[in-house]
């Protein structure tokens, strides 16, 4: 196999789309990420890295929380379009039915099939970026995306986020059991 | 939209499953991991948690570098038996192609579309893991993942993990165009 050394680059595939959620000066504010992942399971955590600039982060920094909305890959337009415009310059408080759960400084997006009310633990400065690592204190989800009970990927069919050709992707088929196909 | 309180869970959709890498006395392991996201820009970062009790977390903690390992879909099963079986008890030294770039103990897999070595920067410890933080120091693609020289989503067919129902998918449809579908 020819190898290619592409200099150090962030290319992780797949990638979430998320929505994170703040409140900014008495609004609820929202901002797209992608670099988002799950930190820790006791307690549960999950991190994502925001550039300082960035109006979302203000409201983190002020609060001391957020939210990550998970949306379904049917909101990809409204997605990006917290993408591209920033609270410094748009407001965003009424393009989603906001909710609140404990936290009052965690705007959740009912809309979204999953939302997380987190609660920030720890920040760390990267430089370009602060990871901020948030202790999931509630997890809502819609009715609709379960199964038994249970999270059905089917049924959230969630935004993918390619980077590189900066595509947005749905879930495809299944080649396979975790836990199960790898086993000898 | 009927909302369900799930109590606090660690749902993310998408997950990538990397193939974490590192050598352990003297030969090289690697783990499977979901839990891992790009953190920051400049430098290059990514984060991955890792449970203290994991053979590879020796390593990482005695060499301070890693490798992240992007696999395609059609590595699913191989993927599956790293995260299965641990390199307490199981040598997976043998079961990939193994090369280094400069970092001499971040084992890298030829097999796997795309590969960073990575330096540990910041380890956060997460109580149930530990967040470690890697400044990617170089990446390397297989050639025939790229397309006018740049990665290729299609070529690279990336392995998807689900939780909950914790099955691989592929990677689906295209759904649109990031920084663009969503302008005014």
């Amino acid at each position: 196999m020819k190898q290619v050394k592409m200099g150090a680059q962030t290319l992780l595939y797949p990638m979430p789309a998320v929505l994170v959620g703040a409140m900014v000066n008495g609004k609820a504010n929202f901002m797209t990420a992608a670099w988002c992942g799950i930190a820790a399971s006791t307690p549960p955590a999950i991190s994502v890295a925001l550039r300082r600039a960035r109006y979302t982060f203000e409201g983190v920094e002020v609060s001391g929380a957020f939210s990550i909305n998970v949306p379904s890959a049917d909101q990809a337009r409204i997605v990006d379009y917290c993408g591209i415009y920033s609270g410094h310059r748009q407001d965003k408080s009424d393009i989603f039915q906001v909710e609140f759960g404990s936290l009052k400084t965690a705007p959740l997006i009912a809309e979204c099939p999953i939302k997380h009310e987190c609660k920030v633990i720890h920040t760390l400065d990267l430089n370009s970026h602060v990871l901020i690592v948030g202790e999931i204190m509630e997890t809502f989800m819609n009715a609709d995306c379960l199964s038994d009970g249970k999270p059905d990927p089917a049924k959230i069919d969630p935004l993918i986020y390619s980077t590189g050709t900066q595509q947005y992707h749905r879930l495809g088929e299944a080649v396979g059991k975790a836990f199960s196909m790898g086993k000898k």
